[in-house]
């Protein structure tokens, strides 16, 4: 089966997923910069989600750059990790609305921490199918990147409930992993081709 | 004519249908773990809801994978389908915001009742351009699943109102006989490549 | 150029449209089927924007199917059809919110008229660069359908200042000449081949 | 890498940000034409927000037309851009809901700089690993219209504090310049074809 539309509606639903997040952003009735004040950890937390998000769909590009096919199981495994990335902005608003309380950037920490096991999974249920010296199996290697930012998560959720902002630094650092872009794929794709 | 840009504006609607449900689950005004309860329900609406997306998705994806052409017939079985699918969040919606009352669950039902008559129309006006001996032909075969599930939808908005929770859980049982995957497909394909 | 992203972009955007528009369908604090009562007129304002959202996805679908070819200018003119789709959810909003009092029954035309308007310049300006005997020329030929429905709107529009039902019966006619596949292009495509 | 994937996700988050922003566009409870009056200024900050979203796409569309290959950086410069752009709506709202107010309009023409300059990074980024002598480079030239377009918005800022119609004026004349199509890039690729 095609990967082409299991990638072409992973787009689209996280190109809503990034876009609606900004309608929390509520347009101030008052014209004075100073309105805009209230409004910076919120812009905050949209930039943070934005970035997860960007990195999910980075990573799902890479991911699928490297896959040959897909079937039911992968649809499937690709549907849990839209469900996880759909309740970003619903977190997002929650922690927004509450001026980061514990609990919110707690529930903020496990919706990431739900998306990276699905991303796993899915990654899991990809390797499943395809060969052990597939360039799929070589570039995914040791996940090492996966596996501490679940840990960082789990931490994470913890630390919020000493202090707030602990977690949210935490979830900065996640973010900073990522954001170097992931030259496994790169660097094999490169090698197969030569 | 191709058949990619009616899978892309599938995708695209799908997408979005997907996605604005999660608009439903309101963010509560308080970040006690507690506010979330009276979301609770609303949540299993909305991963019921988003299962049965998924679902129409996921078949619709292995459907066209089997189609070979389409013409302004099958555009508007497909706008059909579309349609019957937009308003899932609507009575998603009305059923969230009265509790599962019986008439809210079984308008849920009409509207799931409706989407897979749409998606029976769809299947018929392929097969009506394709050959006895297809691949899509072959895959669709006697249909057992759409029947049943016909069936059961027809049954579930009637018992909503004996109590809503039959319906409900009605509604789990067509979403469990899909998510096993929809082997025929697959299969045939496979065949039809060997 | 190539004509892909341009389809893409166009399927992204209608996509968005015509599942935003359900978003006016607002669900009702009450249980009572009768509580739907009022959401009839709104339903029905639904399905006809929906018709005319899919009408104008299918045409645009036959169109660039002929197309061979697009540049800078086709790129504006299909922004231009977009801009009047946008509209759409506006107006239709409008109608519903006041009963389909005249004005928003006339203002829900004239987007009509604009978008009929705009579909025409997007068809004069790819004839402009492909040849007479090409088999976009040869489909579009007198476009009888395009100026009859034009005519059928600035009557309308008119019309609504009697009876706003005179209009929207008038919208339903046209709505009802397009529903009917546009089979010059299937037609010429398929001679084209043979 | 292949870019099919990057143009996908761009065209749908800008196709929802061009969507999203008719949503400003609040329907009035009044019937009455002269309803629509307080709609004027609205309506017109749409029309610009619409063209310079148009621009960003058909710009983009002109850019990846004449790309090769994309890597981890372009994916996150192109972020960056979607990022800038998904503020466009918020903007809009803010200079909407109070009128055109000079703070406002300033705030406009920072995000319009703000995706001015990612749009600069992101074409940097490109050239960085195309060669010298490629396509993209011959088109993109010295960029006269990007440099122009960034000194208009930082004079348009400060000056919508001498007067806010000031500053609009200048982003209509952005608008303008950018509104002639830009046929560097179609003159070259029709050279290199030839």
């Amino acid at each position: 089966m095609n990967k082409g539309r299991l990638e072409a509606f992973s787009d689209g639903v996280i190109a809503v997923i990034i876009t609606i997040m900004v309608l929390e952003l509520k347009v101030p009735h008052d014209a004075d910069p100073k309105a805009l004040a209230p409004l910076i950890p919120v812009f905050l937390s949209y930039v943070l989600s934005f970035v997860f998000t960007g990195i999910y769909w980075s990573n799902h590009h890479h991911l699928f750059h490297a896959v040959h096919h897909v079937n039911g199981a992968t649809l499937w495994a690709n549907l849990h990790l839209l469900f996880w990335l759909s309740l970003v902005p619903f977190v997002t608003g929650w922690m927004d609305e509450n001026h980061f309380a514990a609990p919110t950037v707690g529930a903020y920490g496990l919706v990431l921490l739900g998306a990276a096991c699905a991303y796993t999974i899915l990654t899991r249920v990809l390797l499943a199918t395809h060969a052990k010296d597939s360039t799929l199996a070589k570039a995914l290697g040791k996940d090492f990147k996966g596996k501490i930012s679940i840990a960082i998560y789990v931490a994470a959720i913890a630390l919020a409930f000493v202090h707030p902002w602990i977690a949210c630094a935490l979830y900065v650092v996640v973010a900073a992993i990522w954001l170097c872009p992931d030259r496994r794929f790169e660097k094999l794709l490169a090698e197969s081709k030569a």
